[in-house]
């Protein structure tokens, strides 16, 4: 068998990282020639989580074809999250918590999804499925992506089967979990030092809704005004990349890891639409959303049924 | 939870039929309210299967949103072999092994693909990963569609995992395998009570290839000169339903289920293409495919290729 990349969804966050490492690492072990890759570069998080448990940034590609026939995707499954070239590629296995959408093969492939709040929650099972054992900073990497992915266990992403998951990975990275948590979470918000285009990347996704392009980004914070403050300046780059990109609306969700809210920048057109989407009213193109941690569960649904 | 129903594809083979009844009880079992389903009656080989295991054949539907929010689906994925109203509902699970193509969802679901040959070899997992035990007659029930979908560990997509899952089966299910399973296929294979459209759409699938409509039939005897001996009034049958349908081209492939060998019966245009797909000659628009049985491995794929 050639070798087979390994990556998760562009704009990467901790698990679109680990879980390539994770699954790769279980490739591996099963005889697959695998290689975890990555497209782009690890957010301030990531590098904590990785330079915690000493372990390499995967190499960055933006296409595959050219190295590879075949890949695996992990965290995403939509082609426009994934690398430019995926229409040449052979999709030979998926493992990933989204919903599916903008996704086909001409063959049938391994494809595992739960509705659970992490994909290294379901490499877990996977490993312990094929009686694999877990490095000690493998295990680290899954862990930092479960405390990622449900801030701490307090997004309502977040399953029982994601906190047994972190608890057994933690036990074998040897941390204590909740100071390891909120240590590597703190090392994502410190967003003084970036600018509004990288703010606005840190986590930003396209969704397809009826006809339009709906652009999400999603910042985690401890202040939600540090972000407010620049809100003039985030709207200009918010305009700008929505005509470079073509998406109909940019919104951008900043999230207070500490008390579970969310506040919204809404630029571009259809704003009644996200009004009616959040019940909420946009004042000065800013709403806020109590209790809305989480991008997937309490965002997009909601967006998508208003968009129809 | 309210109900959920559980179905395969439309004209429901043996495994389309099966799995719907395997799965609902695993999910039964977890504590959901689910109902097997189906969207046809079950063929001769699915009612002999069904008559020995003395299970009642599942209620058939054609909608599913007039009685339910969510459903299951296995053995399929594509929206135009599913209920007519799939738009409608929330697809909270799929087990399956085909590819994935027109299949969207708004939310994270359970996503269960392998490339095995059959979607019972994926259930048989699932009950152990479970530790749910399988009862004798839903076990014969599964062994009968690993099968039905091998041909008896005969097709090319047969995998090791199906064959070791129907072995397990057969010893639930207290059965000579090698047995049942010849006496279950031949059961499918009566064709002398169908007429002639009966015959061509018993299992017919449309394929576009190029710029042109190919539809490929296919049905299982153990005498393929029974079915040659129909050949004229097969022939204005499918010149019928070319005209009526739009395909450019029909082709009827007969398998001869004990010695894996397959006649296709070809009416349309393109004659010559079919005969570079399978470098052969067609006699009076037969031709004889020595060792060829599985549509989706050694048909299809020859085919496209040919159509390019």
């Amino acid at each position: 068998m050639s070798k087979v990349l390994v990556f998760g969804h562009s704009n990467p966050d901790t698990d679109a990282i680990t879980s390539a490492i994770s699954f790769a690492h279980l490739q591996q072990q099963l005889g697959v020639d695998a290689e975890a890759v990555a497209l782009g570069t690890p957010s301030e998080e990531t590098d904590y989580a990785l330079t915690h448990f000493k372990t390499a940034a995967p190499r960055v590609i933006e296409t595959a074809a050219n190295e590879v026939s075949q890949v695996m995707l992990v965290d995403h499954n939509e082609a426009q999250q994934s690398v430019s070239d995926i229409d040449e590629l052979e999709v030979l296995a998926v493992v990933d918590h989204h919903r599916i959408a903008n996704f086909e093969t001409a063959n049938p492939l391994y494809y595992r999804a739960e509705p659970v709040g992490c994909t290294n929650t379901i490499i877990l099972k996977l490993f312990k499925e094929h009686g694999i054992e877990i490095p000690q900073n493998i295990a680290g990497l899954m862990l930092s992506a479960i405390i990622s992915d449900s801030l701490l266990f307090k997004s309502p992403t977040c399953t029982p089967e994601d906190v047994s998951a972190a608890k057994e990975l933690a036990a074998i990275a040897q941390v204590d979990l909740e100071a390891y948590g909120l240590e590597m979470l703190k090392a994502g918000t410190n967003l003084s030092t970036k600018t509004e285009d990288e703010l606005l990347n840190t986590d930003a996704k396209n969704f397809p809704m009826g006809d339009k392009q709906v652009r999400i980004g999603q910042v985690n914070t401890v202040d939600v005004n540090e972000v407010l403050a620049r809100q003039s300046a985030l709207e200009a780059a918010m305009a700008a990349q929505n005509a470079e990109g073509g998406y109909d609306l940019f919104i951008l969700v900043v999230t207070n890891i500490l008390d579970s809210d969310s506040a919204i920048v809404v630029v571009g057109d259809h704003q009644a639409t996200v009004e009616a989407a959040f019940e909420t009213t946009l004042v000065n193109g800013v709403a806020h959303l109590p209790g809305v941690v989480s991008r997937k569960k309490q965002v997009v649904p909601q967006l998508t049924e208003a968009f129809k």
